[in-house]
């Protein structure tokens, strides 16, 4: 997962992409002597910073009152490629490929109502995007207290690292036998895995004159 | 993400499950001074441990000889829950049903062939469980320099948390209507997910005489 072949991290446009289309993902806290804790949510990302909501009173944010440094990770598995599309005995060349993207930051507990309020609206707007709700507005006497009631946490990201591993250190022989082989088994997410390797790949963007 | 009424910790065989079910987890870790971190990987789940492989010299195994306490989550989301479904104006109902499993434990690094070999077989079986590769074997000269060449670790579990997120808080008739809703939307997780909320919830087993 080291490997610099595997990370986008110049390309903000495919970072934003990536957790616009993703629901939730994984705060990674740790107390001062270095217990880490996990909690899965869900979050928006605005402004380079993420967003996510919840209890003022529970664990997330006990631990983020003892350390406000965090980390944050969205990840999303794609095709599954077996050890036999490249060798015919040995198990190793297993692997699965995937997207993730890790902000480390700090925590930043919100309180002014009005960033609260465009938070809260756009993780609405993220997670239902058909509407049918009143406009989450600070001057809004309905929201004012639930607004009140809600913790609102922003992390302002340190970095950002993406990693997108969709066969880029492959040669270019292997990886045309590679999406050959997940074009014919046709599984739900080989389709788009293919497309995927065919984007991310530097030699296919050589073949291809892209 | 705290409250008791989603936990299933006593459900041994309902956590297994689910892990057997995932792919992939992600796994914390902290520096001793409380730097958290975080890496998506693929997992196996062998006797009540969590079992992982990756490069001997990458950023995990620096972070695990630094601090051998960790946790490792799997978690997978189901339907999003529109405020709309039982409130006509308000955002605050919307939500996600999900299930988690966290562990939380100590990491060992696993110097056994025996254990390593048998840790990456049932890798082998849950990610590619068609086969086509020869058996993972530490007697095997052809795996032998192999699995001395990859690190694979083992997580201790002091304690692993189940949380399933299905609506045990709702009472009967607000739930009821939340899966008629859930039935008329008919997205592809919406079936699963009225199916999960029958399961878990405990109003249902007392109306169904479970």
């Amino acid at each position: 997962m080291r490997r610099a072949e595997f990370e986008i991290n110049e390309d903000q446009e495919e970072i934003t992409s990536f957790l616009e289309e993703m629901s939730f993902g994984f705060l990674g806290t740790a107390t001062p002597d270095g217990e880490p804790s996990m909690t899965p949510l869900n979050f928006v990302y605005v402004g380079g910073s993420i967003y996510f909501h919840g209890s003022r009173i529970g664990e997330k944010m006990t631990q983020l009152k003892k350390n406000q440094r965090v980390t944050f990770m969205a990840a999303k598995e794609y095709a599954v490629i077996p050890s036999y599309f490249s060798d015919p005995l040995m198990a190793c060349p297993a692997t699965a490929y995937f997207k993730s993207v890790r902000v480390d930051g700090h925590a930043v507990v919100v309180d002014d109502p009005a960033e609260k309020a465009a938070a809260l609206e756009a993780l609405m707007r993220k997670l239902q995007p058909e509407g049918g709700y009143k406009e989450i507005d600070s001057e809004d006497p309905d929201y004012i207290p639930r607004l009140k009631g809600v913790a609102v946490v922003r992390i302002d990201a340190d970095r950002v690292i993406g990693k997108f591993k969709f066969g880029q250190n492959l040669k270019q022989p292997d990886r045309e036998s590679i999406t050959a082989q997940l074009a014919e088994r046709g599984l739900p997410q080989d389709a788009e895995t293919i497309a995927l390797m065919n984007r991310y790949c530097p030699h296919a963007k050589e073949a291809t004159g892209e």
